[in-house]
C-alpha cells in the first residue's frame, strides 16, 4: 500500500458525517468504520458469498458504465481490477462488518465501495482515503444504490451456492439412494406403517421411496431457484432506476450473467425486488421441504439401524468413532444426528425468512442481511450435512439380513393376502387369535378350518405380495 | 331408510371388534362409531372438502373395479350412486369425525366405507349394518387402503380448492392491484426507505410491485400445485399395490382425472407418497410466501392510509364500520386486520405442517387429517381474506392528492438529483444543512453557491426522477 | 321478545353508519350485522369462551359503574341480567361473528354490548333497536373501550380454561405417569440412547422421567398464567383509562375476581396489555413447552409399543379400534397418533402467535382475535388430546416383560459395569469383539483372560447397575 | 509441551477404534480428531461458553471425585488445573469441532476430557497421547457420561450468560425506557391504534409501556432461568448415575455451586434432563417473547421517527452515520433495523429449539449441540443488539415538539372526550362531519348547535384526557 510511513499505523477518512481513523492497512473507509463501531453484535460476519459477489457484481457494473461512456475507462479499469479481487477472495480481509448492521446492507454496500475505490487508488498510486481518482460513491457506487446491488448480490450468490454446492449435494445423495434401491430390490422385508408390523415391501423398495423424496427435492429447488434469475440490479434507490443511464439494467444484467454463468436478466418490476423477497422465501421454502425429507430419512434409517441387540437391527451403519464416553463399545448414528439437527436448524430458518419477508415497509425491506445470512447457512449447512451423511454413512449401510428375515416370517399382516381369498373379517380373526395366543398365522389359520394348510402355504407368500396380482 | 319401526333408534354394527350401537338414522358402522367415542378432542371437524372428495375418489374406484372385472356391477353400481351422493355434500352429515384421530385418516377412509356401503345397501333393499350385500372393506374398499386413499384425497381435494377458489381469489385480486398501478401511473409522490423520506415514484409504481406480489404467488402456486397430480392411489397399505389388480392405479387416476377434471396420473413411486408428504409442504410452502407477501401489502396499505390527521395520510379507504365502542367517529383499516391476522396464522399453519411432514416413520407419515386439516384452513382463509380485503378495501382506495403532494414537495431526498452534478458529497452536505435549518433544500442550494436556482429549477424536478435518464 | 307481529322478520337497527336490517329474533344490533356482511371469511367462530366471558366483564362493569353511582341501577340491573346470560351461555346464538374481523375485537365487544342492550331492553318491555333506555355504547359499554374490554376478556377466559381444564387434564396424566412409575419400579429394562442399546435402567424409571416432565410443565404453566391476574380494564382506548371514573379500574378488577374465584388485579401500566400480547405469549410458550413434551413421551410410547413380533416390543398398549381398512387384525397406537397431531400443531400455533405479538404498533395491537383463537384452540386441543390419551392409553399400557427381559440380558452395553474394574479401553473391546462375533459379552470376557466367569457374573448384574454404587 | 523434537509435526493418539494422527502442538485426541475429520459441517464452531464451562465442570467433577477418594489427589490436582485453563478460555484452540456433530455432544465432552487429560499429562511430564498418568475417561470423565454432562454444561452456560450478560442488558435498557417515561410525562401527543388517531396520551406514558413491556420481559427470564439451576450431574449414561459413587451427583452439583457463584443443585430426575431440554426451550420461549417485545418497541421508535419530512416525525434518533449510499444526507433508524433483524432471528430460533426439544427418544435427546447453539446465540444476540440499541438510539432520542403538538391538536378523536357529555352517536356525527368537510371538531361543534364553543373549550382539554376524571 501507499503509505508514506512505517510509522503510520492509522489514516483519516473522510464521509458526510466527518472525520474518522481507520487503520491504516485497511483498505475500507469511514462508513465502514462506522459501522464496525456502531454495531458491535454478534459473532456473525457477513457471509463470505456476499462480499465475493459484491465483487462479481461491482465489476458488471463498471463494465457497464464504461460501455455506456459514463465511466472513465481508466477509473472503471481499476476498478474492476480491485473488484475482481474481491471476487475472488483475495481482499476478504478487508471487510470486517457483520450482519447485523442496517437492514438494507447499505454498509456492507459502502464497505464494497470503500474498499474497491481505495484498492483501485492504489493500483493507480493514488493516497487511500483521498476518494481521489476513485470515489467510492461516484465511481464505484454509480448508477447503484445499496437496495438494489445488495438484492442483486443476494440473487446472485444463492444462485452460485444452489448450483455449485447444495445441488450437487443432493444429486449425489439421490444416486446412493437410487443405488442402494436397486442393489436391494430382492431383500425382502416387513413393512411398517404407525411404526406397527404391516405388509411386507423390499428394502429397494423403502430406498426408492428416500431416492424419490431427493429427486423431487432437487426440481423443486432447481424450480425455484429460477426465480432468482430476474435481479434488481438498475432499480437503485426506491426500484425507478434514477440516476441510472437508459439501458444499465439491462446491460448490467447480461454483464453479470455473463461473468457468472447463469442467465440473469433484468426484472421487469424492481419495485417489488426491492420492498419484499418472496421468491427468496420461495427458495428457503423449498430448502425447508428438502430438510424436513432428509429428516425423514435420516430418522428412518436411525430406527432401522437400531440394536444392536435390542432394536429393530435391520441395518448395520459404518461406525466411524466410539459413541460414549462411559460405554465402552457403544457406537451411534451420528451422521443421522449431525444431519437431522441441521435439518431441525434450517426449520427455524425458515420460520426467521418467513417473519423477516413480510416486513417490508413502503419501498424498502429492511431484513436483507439477516435473510442473507440465514439462507447461506441453510444451503452450507444442508450441502455439507447431506454430502457427510452419504459419504459416511449411506454408502455404507448393509443389510442385517438375519434380523430382515425373521422379522418378516413372524409377521401376522401377511394375514392381508389372505383378504381376496376369505375376505377381511375372516382374515382379521386369525391375525387377532394368533396374536392373542402368540402362534403363528399359519397354526392358526388350519385351526380355524377356513384355509388348509395347502392353501395357506400357496396364498401367504410374502415374495407375491409385493404389488399387484 | 330401511327401517322396520319408527321405535328403532339404534341398531348394531358390528366389526373385528365386535358389536357396537349406532344411530338407526346414520349411515355410519362401528369402526366410525368407536372413532366418535374414541377421539372425544376439540372443535374441529374432518374439513368437508376431504369428506366430499372421498365420495369423488371411492366412485372412482368402484368404476375402475367394475372395468377391471373384480366388481359385480349392481353392488359396483350403487357404490357409485352413493359415492356421488357423498361427493355432492349431501351426506355431511353422516361423517362426524374429528381431525384429531389416527394419523392414518383410516377412520375417516372407514367412515366413507361405512356410510356408502350402507347406503348402497339402502339402495339395494338391504338391512343397514347387515354389511350384504355390499361390504364396507371388501367392496367399498377394494383394492385400497387409507394408506393410499387419504393421500390421493389430500392431493384431489386441494388441487380443486386451490384452482376453483384461491387462485381465482389472487388473480382477481392481481387484476385490482394492476388496475389501481395504471390508473396511478401520474400520482408522483415521495418513496419511504427504512420507512424515511426517500426519492420519488409514483403511486402506480408502489401498486404494481404489489401487482407483481401476487402474480408470482399465483405463478408459485400453480407451479406447486402441479406436483399434487401425481397421486398415490393404488399403493394401497405400503405403497407396494398388494391386493390391487394389475392396472388398477393407472385406471383409477384416469378415471379421477376425468371426474374432477384435472389430469391427475398414478405416481410412478408410491412409497414417497405415503410415507412423506413434501409435495404438500411445498404447496403450502407457496401459500405460505404468498400469505407473507399479502402482508406486506396489506401493511403497508394500512400505514399509507394512517390518519387521518395525524398519520401519512396518503391513502383513504373504503369506510365500512364504526370503529371503535367508546371513540365516536373513528374509522379502522379492518380489512387490512383481517388480512394479517390471516397471513400471521398461515406462518403457523406452516411450522406445523414442516414439523408434521418431517415426522413420518417407516412406511407411514401418521399426520396426514392435521396436515389436510391445516392447509385446507389456510387455502379457505387466504382465499376468503384476500377476496374480501380485495372488494371491500383496495377497489375502493382513493389517494388523498393534497397529502402526497405536500409530502413529495417538502422532501429533502430530491437531492438525489444533483449527484450527477454536484457530486454525492456536496448533495449531502446540502440536505444536511435543510434538515439542520429546517430550510428547503433549493433555499440551501442557492445560499450554498454550488448551483444557482436557475439550475436547481431545472435539475430537481420529480417528474424527472422516475426513471434512467 | 318484543316483537309486534309474527309477521315481522327483520327490524331495523341504527349506528352512526346509518340503517341496517337485522333479523327480528336477533338480539345483535347494526355494528355486529355489519361487520357480518363485511367479514365473510372462514368457518371459526369466535371462541365461546370469549363470548361468554364477555358476559362475566360486562356485568361486573355495570356492578362497579352502578357502585361508582354512573349508572342508573334499574339499567345496571337487567344490564347484569343479560350479561349474566351471555355468561351462561345462554344467547351463544347472537354471537354470529368469526375470527377473522377487526383486530382489536372491536365488532365482538359491540356484539356484547348490543346483545346485552337489546336483551335488556327487552326485560324493560322496550323495543329491540330503539337503544332506549340502555344504550349499548354510552350504557353497556360505559367506561370501557374494546381496547381494554377485549384483552381483559382474554385475560380472563385463559385463566377460567387453563385451571379448570388444562391444568386438571395434565395433573390426572402426571398422576398416571407417576402411577405407572412406581407400578414398574422393579421391571429391568435395557436404557436405549441415540436409539441404540445402553446401559439399564427401570421401566419405572422411563415413566419417572416422563411424570417429571409433565409435574415441571404443570409448574411452568401455573407459573406464567399468573401474570394473566393483571388485567386492562380501565385502560379505556389508549391506555390512560379517559372516560373511566376514579376508582373503576381496580373496582372492576375486584368485581371480576369475586366473580370468576380468581384474584385479578388492575394491572399498574396498561398501555403495555393494549399494545402487546407478550404475557399471553408466555403463557402460550408454557403450554408449547408442554406440548414438545407431550410429543415425547406420545412418541417413545409409540415406539416402545411397536411391533407386535417385528418391533421393540416393550409395552403392550390398549386395544380400542380396528387399525386398517386393509390389513386385518392390525392395531395402531391411536391415541399416540392423536396427540402428537395435536402437539405438532400447537407448534404451529406458537408461531403464529409469537408473529402476531410482535406487530403491535403504537398504541394497540391488532391481532387480539386471532390469538385469543389460537390460544384457546391450544388449551382445549391439549386438554382433551391428553386426557383421551391419558385415560384410552396410559393408563391401560402393560409391560410386555418376556421381550423386555430378552432385550435386556443381550445387551453389550452391560459391559458398562466392568469399566470400574478394567477400564474403559478394554471393556470396549470387550463389547467390540461380542459385536463382531455375534456372541455374548460374558463369552467374550472369559476368553479374553481379562477377568473370570465368576467375576463377570458378580460384577455385570443389571440390578447392580441402576445407580451409584 | 513435552516434544521431543522441532521436526515432530504429529503424533498419535489412540482411542478404541485405533490409531489417529494429530497435530503435535494440540492437546486433543483421538476422538476429538476423528470428529474433525468426520464433521466437515458449517462454520459453526462449538460455542466457546460451551467449552469454557466444561472447564468449570471437569474441575468440580475431579474436586468432587477426590473428596470421595475415588480419584489420586495428584492426578486428580493436574486435572483440576487444565479444567481450569480451560475454563478462562486458555485452551480454546485445542477445541476445534463443530456444532454439527453427535447430538450427545460426546465428541467436545471427549474433547474436553483429552484436553484436559493430555494438558495434566503435560503438567507431570508425561508423554502426550500415552494417556498415562491421566487417561481421559477413567479419570477425568470419571463418573460422568456426556448424557449427563453435557446439559449440565449447557444448564452452568445458559445461567452465566442470562445472569451476566442478558439480564444486566435488558436493565439498563428498562432503566433508559423508565428515565424517558418520565422525562416526557409533560409532553401531550396523540394516540393512535389500528395505525389511526386516537385520543391523547403522554409520550411517557408510551415509554412506560415499553418499560413495563421489558421489566416483564426480565422478570420471565428470570424466573424461566431458576430451572436451570436443576442440573444432570451425576445420572451419567441414562439418568440412572451408573458408575458414579453415591453422593457424586449432590456434591458435585455443590462444588458447580461454589465455583460459579449460582446455587445449581441435583436434580431429583435426572431422566428427564437427559431424555428432554423442556426447561431450556421454556428459557428460550422467555427470550423469544422478549424479543417479540423489543421488536414492537424498535418498530414504534421507527414509525414515530419517520420522517424526516413526509413521516411521524414525533422522535429525533441520533445520527449515527450516513444512511444511503445513492441518496446523499439520508439517515436511517439503523439501530432499530439491527434490533429487529436480531428478534426476527430468534423467532427462527425459538423454532428450531422446540422441534429439536421434541425429538428426543427413550433416554436421550441428540439435539445438543444445535440446542446449545441456538440458545447461546439468541442470548448474545439479543444482549448486544439491546445495548446497542440502548447505547446508540433509545437514550439520545429527542422528541420533535412541534410535530407533535401538531398531530395532537388537530386530532378528531378529542371528540371522545365529549361523549360523557353528548353521547356517543352525537359525538360520532361530530366527527364524521369535521373529516368529512375537513375541518376542526370545534368548528363542527358550534354548527351543530349540540353544544357551545365555551363549553367546547371547557370539555375538550387534552390535558384533561390523560386518565379517569
Amino acid at each position: 500500500m501507499n503509505i508514506g510511513s512505517d510509522k503510520v499505523i492509522s489514516r483519516i477518512e473522510i464521509d458526510s458525517f466527518g472525520q474518522i481513523e481507520v487503520g491504516a492497512s485497511r483498505y475500507w473507509g469511514a462508513q465502514t468504520q462506522r459501522s464496525l463501531q456502531n454495531f458491535p453484535i454478534g459473532n456473525e460476519p457477513m457471509p463470505r458469498p456476499i462480499i465475493q459477489t459484491f465483487g462479481l457484481v461491482k465489476a458488471a457494473a463498471a463494465k457497464t458504465n464504461m460501455a455506456l461512456g459514463v465511466l472513465d475507462s481508466t477509473i472503471g479499469g481499476v476498478i474492476v481490477q480491485a473488484a475482481n479481487e474481491v471476487f475472488v477472495g483475495e481482499l476478504d480481509d478487508h471487510f470486517p462488518l457483520v450482519v447485523w448492521q442496517t437492514g438494507s446492507g447499505t454498509q456492507t454496500n459502502m464497505n464494497a465501495n470503500e474498499v474497491i475505490a481505495n484498492r483501485a487508488i492504489e493500483l493507480l498510486g493514488g493516497d487511500l482515503g483521498s476518494k481521489k481518482p476513485v470515489h467510492p460513491n461516484d465511481h464505484v457506487n454509480l448508477g447503484q444504490s445499496s437496495n438494489d446491488t445488495f438484492p442483486t448480490v443476494m440473487h446472485v450468490a444463492f444462485t452460485l451456492k444452489l448450483h455449485q454446492e447444495l445441488l450437487p449435494s443432493l444429486a449425489a445423495f439421490a444416486e446412493t439412494l437410487q443405488f442402494k434401491a436397486e442393489q436391494w430390490s430382492a431383500i425382502i422385508k416387513i413393512g411398517r406403517t404407525h411404526a406397527q408390523d404391516a405388509t411386507p415391501l423390499t428394502l429397494g423398495h423403502e430406498f426408492s421411496g428416500y431416492a424419490e423424496q431427493i429427486n423431487a427435492s432437487i426440481r423443486r429447488i432447481t424450480q425455484s431457484a429460477s426465480e432468482l434469475l430476474m435481479i434488481a440490479q438498475g432499480g437503485t434507490a426506491v426500484g425507478t432506476g434514477l440516476n441510472t443511464s437508459v439501458g444499465f439494467a439491462e446491460m448490467v444484467a447480461q454483464q453479470i450473467a455473463d461473468d457468472s454463468g447463469y442467465p440473469f436478466e433484468s426484472a421487469t418490476n424492481k419495485f417489488a425486488l426491492l420492498a419484499a423477497h418472496d421468491g427468496v422465501l420461495a427458495v428457503h421454502g423449498s430448502i425447508h421441504v428438502t430438510a424436513m425429507a432428509c429428516y425423514k430419512i435420516a430418522n428412518d434409517i436411525r430406527l432401522l439401524a437400531s440394536g444392536p441387540r435390542a432394536g429393530l437391527g435391520e441395518l448395520a451403519l459404518p461406525q466411524n468413532e466410539p459413541g460414549s464416553s462411559i460405554m465402552p463399545g457403544k457406537v451411534n448414528p451420528t451422521q443421522c444426528e449431525a444431519l437431522t439437527q441441521v435439518c431441525a436448524h434450517i426449520h427455524g430458518n425458515n420460520a426467521a425468512i418467513a417473519f423477516a419477508a413480510s416486513q417490508g415497509q413502503f419501498e424498502l425491506n429492511v431484513y436483507k442481511p439477516m435473510i442473507a445470512y440465514n439462507v447461506l447457512q441453510s444451503i452450507q449447512l444442508l450441502t455439507e450435512a447431506v454430502a457427510s451423511f452419504n459419504q459416511r454413512c449411506v454408502i455404507g449401510i448393509e443389510p442385517r439380513l438375519t434380523n430382515i428375515s425373521a422379522n418378516l416370517q413372524q409377521s401376522l399382516m401377511l394375514v392381508t393376502a389372505l383378504v381376496p381369498k376369505i375376505g377381511y373379517d375372516q382374515a382379521a380373526e386369525l391375525a387377532k387369535q394368533a396374536h392373542k395366543n402368540d402362534t403363528s398365522l399359519r397354526e392358526e389359520a388350519v385351526k380355524s378350518g377356513v384355509l388348509s394348510a395347502e392353501e395357506y402355504d400357496k396364498w401367504v407368500r410374502p415374495e407375491l405380495m409385493l404389488g399387484p396380482l
